[in-house]
This record gives C-alpha cells, sequence and structure tokens, in this order.
C-alpha cells in the first residue's frame, strides 16, 4: 500500500512499490533522479537534492540504514534513525521543487536471504569491487565497501535511476561506486558534487555535532592543510607541467600540520589515483590524484574520539 | 554498427547495441527472453530457445566465452569457439520461429577494468553468492561460481530480460542464479528447464562426445543410480508421508552403482537443500532436494578422465 505524507511525497515501502512508480515514469518517457542516503539528512544531501531536482523530471531519495556496512562491534543499533525530521527537512523544500517518492524499505525487503553482521556466516549475494577497498578507509574496516557496493546494487536494481548522486566528501566511496556501475554494466550515470563545508572550511558531517566549539575550529586546520598541498601541486605543474612527487605535497600538508593541537590524531594522509586509488609516487598533470585524510579529534560530551574524513581532488 | 547475419538475426557486439534493441521492444511493449550461453551450442540450448520463443515476444541469446569462472590450471584457452556453427544452429530454428538477436561481445565490453585469472590480482565489481557456492561442484573449483554469479549479473544487467533460462542438468548454478536474482533485486524471472538425455539417459553434454561408445553405454549407470534413489524415495513417502534419512537414499543409490566400471571414479553423491543447497540429513515431502553427483570416466581418444555430472530433484 502506498501512503502519502503531508505533502505531496509518496512513500514505498516495498520493491515492488518503487518498481511500479518507475515504470510509470519511464512509459510516461520521464527522468528519474536518485539520492541513496542512511537518513539523517543535512545539508549536504540536500545539496545532493536540489541538483537532482534540476537535472531530472522525477526525484526519488532511498532511507535505509544498511546492516552489511557495519562490522559486529560497529554502532549498527546507535546509528540515528530520524525518519520523522528527514521527513520534515524534504517537505520544506521548496513548493513545487519537492521529491516525487521515498523509498524506507525494511531489512527483509532489502536483504530477502536474511543479514548477519558476521562475514563468515553470511548467506547470499555479496558484490565485492577489488582494488579501491582495501585501502585508506577500507584498511580499518575490512568488510565496509562491500557493504556499500552490495547495498548500492541492490538500489540501483530496483530504482534503475537515470542519475545517481552522491557527495565527494566520501571520496573513496565515490570511486567504488563508479567502477561498480562500470563493472557490472548498471545503466546509470554517477554524478559526484563537492562537499558541502562550514564557513572555516571544515567538511559538513553529522559527525561534526559531537564536536566542541573549539574543536570545531581547530578543525578547520585539516581542509587548510589538504588545500596547501593543493596549491603546491598546482603551483607546481603551472610552472614546469610535469609530474610532482607526492612526498613533496605530503610535506607541504604535515608543514602546515605542525600546528595542529597534540590531541588531533591523523590515521592517514594519501596520494591515490583518481580511479584505481593506487597509491601514487607522482601526480601527473592531465592524470591528477585525490588526496584524503581521516583525522581523529576529542569528543565535547563523550569519551573517546570522533573521525572527520575530508579529501581535495587535483586535476 | 549492427550487422545482420544471412537470416534476419541481428548480431549485437557491444552493450550499447542491446541497450538499444532492448529500449525498442520496452517503448513498443514487447517482452523479452535471454539465453546466456558459452557457445558450442547443443540440443539442450536448443531447448531453452525454444521455450524462450514460446514465452516471449523476442529472444536474444548471448554467446561468450566468461574467463572469470576459469581457474588460471584450467582450459580456458581449449574451450571450444564455434560461433560460425553456433550461428548456423540459431539460424537453422523453423522459419518464423528464430531468436531476433545474439549478443556476441568481446571480453573488453564485458570487463571494463580488465580481467585475470587470479583471483587475488582481478580488479573491478565480482559478484559472489555464499552458502550455495561452496559446496558440490564449487568444492574443487573455489572461484567458479564468483565468476559465473559475475557474468550473470553483467549479462541481466545488460539485456534486462523479462525471462531467462537455465537448464537444470547444471543444477547447483540454477540455485546460485536464483538467489543472485532474488538477492540483488534483479528484476526477472529465472526459468530452469529439464535436463535433456541421450536414450539411454546419460544427461546431454559437450563432453558425452569424450566418450567411447561403451563408455558412453556404461555411463547410462549414473542416471540409473540417481532415479533409483528417487523412486525410493517417492515409495518411501507416499506409504508414510514422512521424511526419509538421506542415508537411506544414498545407500540405495550406491547399491546400483556397485555395477559400475571399476574406471569409473565418483566424485561426490550429494542430497542438498533445493534453496539453500545444505546438504540435508532428512529429506522432507514438499521441501524436497536435489541428489546430484559427478562422476570422472575414461575419455576414448586422449589420456585422463571427463567429468560427467548430473541430478535429479525430489519435491
Amino acid at each position: 500500500m502506498t501512503t502519502a505524507s503531508s505533502n505531496t511525497i509518496k512513500i514505498l515501502r516495498t520493491v515492488q512499490q518503487v518498481r511500479q512508480w518507475r515504470r510509470q515514469c519511464l512509459l510516461n518517457g520521464k527522468t528519474v533522479g536518485f539520492i541513496p542516503t542512511m537518513g539523517a539528512l543535512h545539508s549536504g544531501h540536500c545539496s545532493l537534492i536540489s541538483q537532482s531536482l534540476k537535472d531530472n523530471h522525477h526525484t526519488i531519495v532511498s532511507i535505509f540504514v544498511n546492516p552489511s556496512q557495519f562490522a559486529p562491534h560497529e554502532d549498527l543499533e546507535a546509528y540515528p534513525r530520524t525518519l520523522e525530521s528527514d521527513l520534515k527537512i524534504l517537505e520544506d523544500f521548496p513548493k513545487g521543487n519537492v521529491v516525487d517518492a521515498v523509498f524506507v524499505p525494511k531489512i527483509s525487503e532489502m536483504y530477502p536471504s536474511g543479514i548477519t553482521l558476521e562475514v563468515p556466516k553470511q548467506k547470499g549475494a555479496f558484490v565485492t569491487v577489488q582494488g579501491c577497498s582495501e585501502q585508506l578507509e577500507g584498511a580499518s574496516r575490512p568488510a565496509f565497501f562491500r557493504g556499500v557496493a552490495t547495498v548500492v546494487t541492490k538500489l540501483l536494481n530496483i530504482v534503475t535511476p537515470d542519475q545517481v548522486y552522491f557527495g565527494q566528501k566520501d571520496a573513496q566511496q565515490c570511486v567504488v561506486i563508479k567502477n561498480l556501475v562500470k563493472d557490472l554494466l548498471i545503466d546509470t550515470n554517477v554524478n559526484v558534487l563537492p562537499t558541502l563545508r562550514e564557513s572555516n572550511g571544515l567538511a559538513l558531517s553529522s559527525r561534526n555535532a559531537y564536536l566542541s566549539d573549539e574543536v570545531r575550529d581547530q578543525s578547520s586546520i585539516i581542509y587548510r592543510a589538504l588545500s596547501n598541498g593543493k596549491a603546491f601541486y598546482e603551483t607546481s605543474t603551472k610552472k614546469t607541467n610535469q609530474p610532482v612527487k607526492s612526498s613533496d605535497i605530503l610535506n607541504e600538508i604535515h608543514h602546515t600540520l605542525e600546528s595542529k593541537p597534540d590531541n588531533f590524531n591523523i590515521e592517514y594522509i594519501s596520494i591515490n589515483h583518481p580511479q584505481s586509488l593506487e597509491e601514487l609516487e607522482f601526480v601527473e598533470p592531465g592524470v591528477g590524484a585525490i588526496i584524503s585524510t581521516a583525522v581523529r579529534v576529542p569528543k565535547e560530551k563523550e569519551e573517546g574520539e570522533a573521525r572527520l574524513i575530508d579529501n581535495v581532488v587535483l586535476s
């Protein structure tokens, strides 16, 4: 049964309902844009949605906290589920410029063979993208991108969108998904939109809510350091149009980071090929690279640290 | 460029060409049936094609020897490639009852990130179906069903058929693909058609060509043994409607196989759940089972053995 929320957004609960809706769009010759999310919507998501509303006749958002991308020790249970406020955010888009549908499936709808978080005990079909899933964010979370690739494959098979939207903030996720779509010959266009930032440059993230005002201010050093690395690369290539040594770019970044607070812990800073994510010894103009980092910073109210990720793209 | 063979069968070489053809079928409200093959077409394939021609407005066959399902020591190079005679077979279907299109892609079309046979060195997206890929045929060929699942996912994403057809002969492949389609939420119906047999009961296979007349005759014992196991189960359940011990069914099969030639080597005989392929201690009426076997028999002309597989389904 399809139910409508107070505005005109259709809430679709089953694969069957999405397929019906999609088929109608197709038969009417209308294009469909899709934004997959885990809910807890913020302005980053909204910028993807706005772009889809511009690009396509119809737009659909999915809200699904995907179990298979969480390890057993991770916080699947604690992950924020804020469906009501998410719907409110979607309804509050300017009149006449609102998404058409939200897909909010149950776990059993997305994992018909069931799903346990322990990988060796899992049954059913899973998708891995080899070569770009093991490094960087994948190093500390070995099954993370397998979970992401699996759920995105399912969602793309259900929605079959003309355009699908992701944020550059999750740079490695974007690479995994681009390779997935290319290799599995999924008929959609992957759009990666720029990272939204706070006025001091800090990348927008739900995790920024964990930070005190002081740490939030201090965290601006992350983007500043990456930007200095990027500026160094651009200055070098403008002069010589020659490949630039990654170690020289990294030196520049580390130089900026010398003034970081002592309780900021850098997990990695890495320079990788923009399509394969292979680590690069040199960055070649025209090929480019992604410089990415993960930094653990103190939380305001709880014990422990918040993990901030960010990246810049060299071209 | 689309080229036409002497009959009216379109030969499509690229993903793009298949999508164009498929989109036209969809816009015309026509259904599409699909038979994925590795070529070397025989009457088993033809029975799948005939069924698709009956069931659908349009039928497409793919011919692609899929590298990723071969291990480095296996015979990818030696695998028969008989495109001309395959096309001849397709053209010789009765007039007005011929497939519409054949998809004959290059490897680079199906594996845009390239493909090596060494799994740890592979790059790109791969699909595994956990729980039903590791036992039986998967035990001796650990990456085989990963290769099958990956190429079938790609082909289904390209063709998006209403109906897709496989033969019961490859029982485990059918289970893997049914689970794949269910779990990845691929919008198609999987049709499994009965095994075609020679008059003595031997399951049709390109590999039967390796056998001398004598061994071919002797090989009929494989199906006779499986059938006796099935008859034992059916007699038991007809009497009692109670679960039957798998070991009792296996005893019956082994009893028949006592008169097999000494140079026939049984690799396995196994009774498994029809959907999960878990090994069963009891077969329950209404749930049923697959009894499957692999037997190595002497080749006629070369050193070594031909590996024959067969199965029967209990309901």
